[in-house]
């Protein structure tokens, strides 16, 4: 029997809808959209449908959608293709210390090229502070990119605050908003955003694909260079049965989202009452309220989380991240957060999604109690 | 009835079995590669497996394969990334004149920052010179990018030749073999190449899928930021359905390489001589010899390729490369080969594949000279 997961925020399955409507684009309708033929007709109205979809389900046109390989890729061009169109109005970036690797380390390679990147502190929450943006921002401030949800703690940013604080200053803004897509309401027009990046594969569509919204008129430059897709700023025949799959994706996501925060929010909370009932010193990292409703982040007194985890096989849950899973022991989330070392040790990454059942949820807390008992030094 | 498929050379169909492979990927096997737990442990292995293969096809060691979303992006990555890591040593590139977008864009991007680029032309068949190649190597050369096979006319270049003369001034060389990969046989060891681009969606593996050989040692820097994923190379979770699809469809290409030249071949000129045997003056665009099996452009005379396919939508074909289909009338490598615009204005490519039928060949031609002899001018 496979372990109950809870690493939804690592990645999900693919709804059987989705792969449902991704099927006939890897068997009968295999057309290059740009061909000029009806087999190239049929896959070109495909993605212009897609397009439509996943623009529907944040409030975007769908012009405004640039469709990439992933989140990684989106949140490249968001940066690097700002940082190309803008660089002669300034070279002064501005992000924030919990970052997921796809946006840290763009803006790290600007620095690397002379950029001056001012990276915000947060709060013990996880919360940057919008009076800090409002203090950092300069005159040749070009892009501000602060992401919506953490991806380990889940907790959510003002953004559309501070977007209207970015853009009081001429600044763009651009959000990661990888985990929250699909999870909690995101629409570019409420939130006041130039750029925003989603990712196919925490939205039930598969690894693999993404999209960056650009707002109209935004200055932007491609950073691949090819032939003219995506109006010219990501080249590469297109991805086809993944696009279908993401549109198929933003579809669902857009049905179930009045209804899922609440049921996500309610079992994760009933994991975390029952786990707090049994296990003194349980400490929740991140903010009880601003928070992705299916996000649980909790350090376990007295043990190491990797411990915890390889003792309780019955459930697939991490540390943090999956992208830095092999990396070090300590997440660089926690730091930024003042959490201290003992207790970042401590940290599980537990994450809901569509699937999980109740039963789920009272099983994983009946193995996480026992093998932390089991663990836990005794007093 | 959907019309005759004979536009292999824009895209394959993605091969039953690939399909098949791919499937398990995009319903039960979901974990994230990057996750601990086993539902990682599945696709990091299925990731390995599909390394495994494609390198196996091409001759290389698995440790030297980067999957990337597509041959532009690996096309982009080898150029802009090897640029990256050696324009300490030198900043002068050589490629030809031939070359796809995804090679010809990421040169002229390199020019507008103040590389030299020295674009070789080509002869009438579309052969670049190594004698030519040889003149223009300079010591500051840092990259050669040539393609194997052109993607309009099929020419196939001496590419273990002139890797060797580019070698010999200490310059790197690069081969975008997006479309001969599975047509023809192509070894990294026999070419001696540095960098070599793979396109699935040429190869009946999906849209949305490519891989750059990185021969070990070879200098290079990634062209976007993230995560460790691909050896530090390429960020961004793995496209694991895609992934598994090629390294299925690297797997059939192997078993098909020593008959599918042949049979590609005899069916191709079955349809060139029935063509050229009741349409006077035809003429064949590329190397009669020195081409790929499956790739057939013939200018019709005193007619427009365009008008000619509008008159048969029982055949799907091209008068150029799919990628700039809604572009000029005239293809740039028909006028780099020094073909008369008149000339150029008649090209078709025919590209077979797998699939094709005696019988398409057949049904093929006749539409063919129907529609040429009530298009042509009366004499």
């Amino acid at each position: 029997m496979s372990p109950i997961y809870l690493d939804y925020n690592a990645t999900t399955p693919v709804a059987p809808a989705v792969a449902a409507a991704m099927l006939p684009y890897l068997r009968e309708h295999f057309g290059n959209p740009s061909s000029g033929h009806v087999y190239g007709q049929r896959t070109r109205e495909a993605v212009a449908r897609a397009r439509a979809q996943v623009a529907a389900l944040i409030g975007a046109a769908p012009s405004e959608l640039v469709f990439t390989s992933c989140a990684t890729e989106a949140n490249n061009l968001a940066i690097l293709g700002v940082a190309r169109a803008l660089r002669g109005r300034g070279r002064h970036l501005i992000t924030s210390a919990v970052e997921h690797p796809a946006v840290a380390r763009p803006t790290a390679h600007l620095a690397d090229e002379g950029w001056d990147v001012t990276v915000l502190e947060v709060d013990g929450h996880g919360r940057v502070s919008p009076s800090e943006l409002a203090a950092a921002l300069r005159d040749d401030t070009v892009l501000v990119s602060i992401m919506h949800a953490n991806n380990e703690v889940g907790t959510l940013q003002p953004i559309a605050e501070l977007a209207r604080i970015a853009h009081d200053r001429r600044a763009l803004f651009h959000t990661d908003a990888a985990q929250s897509v699909g999870k909690v309401p995101v629409d570019v027009g409420a939130f006041g955003v130039d750029l925003l990046t989603i990712a196919g594969h925490k939205l039930y569509a598969p690894k693999g694909v993404g999209a960056l919204y650009v707002r109209a008129g935004t200055p932007i430059a491609p950073i691949q260079f090819g032939a003219g897709h995506e109006g010219g700023l990501r080249p590469g025949t297109e991805n086809v049965p993944h696009l279908v799959g993401l549109g198929a994706a933003a579809v669902l996501a857009q049905q179930h989202l009045p209804t899922i925060g609440d049921r996500l929010r309610r079992q994760r909370d009933a994991l975390h009452a029952r786990l707090d009932s049994e296990i003194p010193e349980l400490a929740l990292n991140g903010d009880l309220d601003e928070r992705l409703p299916n996000t649980l982040n909790l350090s376990f007194p007295g043990v190491s989380g990797r411990d915890l985890l390889a003792r309780t096989p019955e459930i697939a849950a991490s540390v943090g991240s999956a992208c830095h899973e092999e990396g070090d022991a300590v997440s660089g989330v926690l730091g930024a957060m003042g959490v201290s070392a003992e207790r970042a040790i401590g940290a599980v990454r537990l994450s809901l999604g569509a699937p999980t059942t109740d039963d789920e949820i009272a099983r994983a807390a009946d193995v996480l109690i026992t093998a932390w008992r089991a663990l836990a030094p005794k007093r």
